[in-house]
């Protein structure tokens, strides 16, 4: 592995987090153009893959990229019945596995569309018989000229180090995607999303009084189920790699078998609570941390905010459960900024970090 | 969910963590065990699950087990070229999920074989025409007896919190039962094990020397790649669950997309490095460690433990590198339990750790 030189560049003296915020705030006018822009083409790539009636979906990723793969993951097995694996690349690229794939559709997520070893999977996947299908912000990229099918999302250049608009860009792509397999009108239940984005985005001054509960936070513990966990992870990650807080995420079953025990009074949990079937199977675990006296900040519906030590209300009222994701992450990539903002810290400059992270 | 009342008691007075150190100490007998005893009965299952001829395969568990899952979905994928995915249980239980399963091997990883959401969707799997294997130290089961095939670990009863002797057992286990899938004789080559296993725990005064190190952290990183990277889990969930020191697990590639960031001076990186294509894959990833001035400690051949700043020198010679887990996370478990007993804590009493957990 080896990583390029970040392309960008820093005068002295300028704000800090500048880049990050600026494409944290584009992110309603994107939804807006993958709906109207990019749907079509969307549902006429998911017609074509339908007909080809693909029995098991692998998803390949790295990153803010492998939570929204995991996000279609729950899609596809929920909304059509699809098994699906998360790819494990090395078997590929450094053990030379070269299974049969007849009948497996392989999507690889990817912002940049650059990564050698997810180009080299990709490739080998369709070698070995898969429908390859690319996800990307780069529709000139080698992942997407080497798969047999590609999905722009249509974010824009994302210049700051932390992926913000690519990971809900990719995240409305892959809804639309698996909308479109299933046959249903997904962006009508969309449509209410960026309006939505712009109302949780506003508040700003919110979230900033909230980020100073974490300030000099030594760890955290983030935990969700079902539709809402791969908003947990993708929120520990942007916490890790802005603030350097180490945030341990956990489906809320896997918390109780084992990490629970960090838990108490030693880290702040902060709990992803879907509004819907997700959110119900998390009940028992919200109570048992409640039992525990831990520190809860609740992302999810107001009456889940009430009742935990701290919150931020989620307007999710008429929003599918399925597509809550979108939204939840918001206030979490607000707080991973404030938080790193507080700490003195610059979130458009985490350390050792390049934009294109080249491994092989 | 709910966990039931912890069926371990301890008497004033005792001294701390000498259930689960008498647990480590008994994986030589039991490995043996498992290859003399076991290993016919698993070479039988493999037989009947081979001529059912799988095309896919879904692994199931939770904590520990699903760190034994994802060493069994690396030797299937590159030993028998199967499509492998980890079950996303949220969708079976809490979404009502019903995938068509024709063609697809489903196995349940279980120490107790209790859970009742591993229950239900090992149900769920066979009756939506999965092929269901049940990989459990409890033959007496709810989860054997839903389960079409069912395997042994011959671990004997397991009394302290943290898993350590379940968790060899069930990759020797796993092993066994891919040779026999793969037509192979594992046997033979695991035959070392046992022995070399030995060797490696009375090397406790190495690893109680090696644990002052860690004893004032705040933070940990484990990495890995290919065969090695189940092993990097398992250690940072047996380091969590004992010590509360927050242990983050990646491989390689990920580390390098965001997380290496917490890295430099602040976090201490624990590297388990195999013997083989796994340790090549890796070398970039040590490079930039080193580069980066990272202190760094290697589990491994004596070559990378000399290029470090300490490590544990594992026997590997002549042990191929698939079965090498089952020694790896030895000096790991070892880790756990001395770094536990140097912060002033009990290692068979985590707080708020029920054996079996009952989630829903």
């Amino acid at each position: 592995m080896s990583a390029t030189s970040s392309a960008v560049q820093h005068g002295q003296g300028e704000q800090p987090g500048r880049i990050m915020s600026g494409e944290m705030a584009e992110q309603p006018a994107m939804l807006r153009r993958i709906l109207q822009r990019g749907a079509p083409g969307i549902r006429e790539v998911a017609a074509g893959i339908a007909a080809k009636k693909p029995r098991f979906v692998l998803l390949t990723a790295r990153g803010s990229s492998d939570n929204a793969a995991l996000y279609a993951k729950y899609l596809l097995e929920i909304r059509l019945g699809l098994p699906c694996g998360l790819a494990s690349m090395s078997t590929t690229t450094a053990y030379g596995a070269r299974p049969d794939l007849t009948d497996v559709l392989m999507i690889t997520v990817s912002q940049s569309g650059g990564s050698p070893d997810l180009v080299a999977s990709t490739k080998a996947a369709r070698a070995a018989g898969a429908i390859t299908l690319a996800v990307t912000n780069n529709p000139d990229s080698s992942l997407a000229a080497v798969s047999e099918h590609s999905i722009d999302i249509l974010a824009g250049p994302e210049k700051a180090l932390p992926a913000t608009k690519t990971y809900t860009a990719s995240l409305l792509a892959l809804h639309l995607f698996v909308d479109g397999l299933a046959g249903g009108d997904g962006e009508a239940a969309a449509g209410a999303l960026p309006g939505l984005a712009e109302q949780i985005l506003s508040r700003r001054d919110e979230v900033r009084s909230l980020a100073s509960r974490y300030r000099f936070a030594e760890r955290m513990v983030i935990t969700s189920r079902g539709y809402g966990y791969p908003t947990a992870k993708e929120a520990a990650l942007k916490l890790m790699e802005t603030s350097y807080i180490p945030a341990l995420s956990y489906s809320g079953a896997d918390l109780l078998h084992g990490p629970l025990a960090m838990v108490d009074n030693i880290s702040p949990v902060i709990a992803v609570v879907p509004d819907g079937r997700g959110g119900d199977a998390l009940q028992p675990v919200l109570d048992r941390l409640r039992g525990r006296g831990a520190d809860l900040f609740v992302v999810g519906p107001q009456v889940q905010v009430d009742a935990a030590s701290a919150g931020f209300a989620l307007p999710t009222a008429g929003v599918p459960e399925e597509l809550q994701p979108i939204l939840e992450i918001l206030p979490l990539q607000m707080l991973a900024y404030e938080v790193t903002i507080a700490r003195g810290q610059d979130p458009d400059a985490p350390r050792a970090l390049a934009k294109v992270t080249e491994t092989h």
